[in-house]
């Protein structure tokens, strides 16, 4: 098992979306059932693991894990969050939404505002879009000259390797999903009085520019996928299948961490603590 | 069962610690097994709630909830943020977790760094320990003189006050429990390798001086319990009965909020839009 949902999911040296089916299940559960019973396993491994990396970090640990995720509107950002974030205890989760900048944003280096939502040590951060949106919405839109976003990958792969200096585990996940996935999750997204607040009539031009937008994504995936921050490309048409992959590849690569369960070595004298604990009877 | 939880935790207008047994259950199931149950219920619940209040503050809504957690250590503070907190979406919740200041924050009016971490509009905000540390180690240890924390009562009011109006909801609750399970729980952390590092020989500091404690818990909930941000006393030397306590708290104050499973009302014209993205079919 080791390595081999990660091997599965890697972007290739040459990535090439189209060749990538949304519904494929190149690994793991071939159907619904099985992938819930699978998600109960990964659930408690995760627990465990996220408990020893915070545990870690709170005697001497500086290590910290950070998943982004980034996909077109509809493809499950939202409900990895809720699915797989959802699954470890909260006091360990950093999340951070990357919206529309705002216009003092705007005015500073782009990786300025996610700098400052990057996990700490012990922490799980998980990023609702992130600096990708930089050479994403940025090129398709033209909000920056074609030297400035072209100038940006460089930039990016300076930035997280230099978070990886910090002992930031990356995960980066690229939810694909195919058009017509997006089409029926944007109508359900009307119909249902519920869901209907989702609905924003402007995801409605992204989608017209989905070409650019793969284009776009293609050369994300191409130029910024390092060996401390891989890119991962997750079919995603099917929600249960995605939140299945995102969660074996965070046990996974929480997993290649080596933690220690009995982590850390606190250097209590036990005997001599536990006496006065027993001592303190408090009348 | 409207208000009944409420009623049965919230501190009484002359506050006597000794007089709430840290196993008794007022309210609710009587064991574990029943309380696993109806945890089942409460977490759809929350979830349900969070989702509308999220939803809201989506459109046009700013309303929050802010949910404070106080008690001596090993009380569960963080057993009620994995267990409770963990029930509802990581997207909609702020944790915060309030640790001896740092210099720079002992600089500065001790509600600084508070007002930081209030939730923002749609969240449910989580304080791990709070501004009450600035009653209570502040008193008991006299860290400052005693007409400064004793004037910190009213400017604590004052705060959450402020806070109500700009649509915060607030429900402060603190994990009484007994000294002897306090004691049994310490000796477990030293006992088990993976709950070690959970031990700080500083926390028995604060066990020896326990009376002044619950003195200083006692003046906390008779000045600062108000209608608009009340005390509640959750009995919790059980740990099921406690994060129940807590969940059911919880759930009938968002559900006091009235919000409504169909909002917000988005403005959009529903059939135009479908027509849209009928119409968007990407080759």
């Amino acid at each position: 098992m080791a390595k081999s949902v990660r091997e599965k999911f890697r972007v290739s040296a040459e990535p090439d979306l189209t060749a990538v089916d949304p519904r494929s299940r190149p690994v793991g559960p071939k159907d619904k059932t099985a992938a819930a019973k699978d998600m109960v396993h990964l659930a408690a491994r995760l627990e465990g693991l996220q408990d020893a990396l915070y545990a870690e970090a709170t005697v001497d640990g500086t290590r910290s894990v950070l998943l982004v995720l980034q996909g077109m509107d509809t493809s499950g950002k939202g409900g990895v969050i809720r699915h797989v974030a959802g699954l470890v205890n909260p006091q360990g989760l950093h999340i951070a939404s990357f919206k529309k900048p705002t216009e003092q944003e705007r005015a500073q280096h782009f990786l300025q505002r996610i700098r400052k939502e990057t996990p700490k040590a012990g922490q799980i951060g998980v990023f609702d879009r992130s600096h990708y949106e930089d050479v994403l919405i940025a090129r398709v839109d033209s909000l920056v000259p074609e030297d400035v976003w072209r100038a940006r990958y460089d930039e990016i792969n300076a930035f997280e390797a230099e978070l990886a200096g910090h002992d930031v585990t990356i995960l980066k996940c690229m939810l694909h999903i195919s058009s017509q996935a997006q089409q029926e999750r944007l109508l359900a997204r009307l119909d249902d009085p519920v869901k209907r607040w989702k609905y924003n009539p402007a995801d409605l031009d992204a989608r017209c520019k989905w070409p650019a937008y793969q284009e776009a994504y293609t050369d994300a995936l191409r130029f910024c996928d390092t060996d401390s921050a891989p890119w991962y490309v997750i079919p995603s048409d099917r929600k249960w299948y995605r939140n299945w992959a995102v969660a074996a590849l965070l046990a996974e690569t929480l997993a290649e961490l080596e933690l220690e369960p009995e982590f850390p070595e606190t250097g209590i004298d036990v005997a001599r603590e536990r006496a006065r604990v027993k001592a303190s009877v408090i009348v």
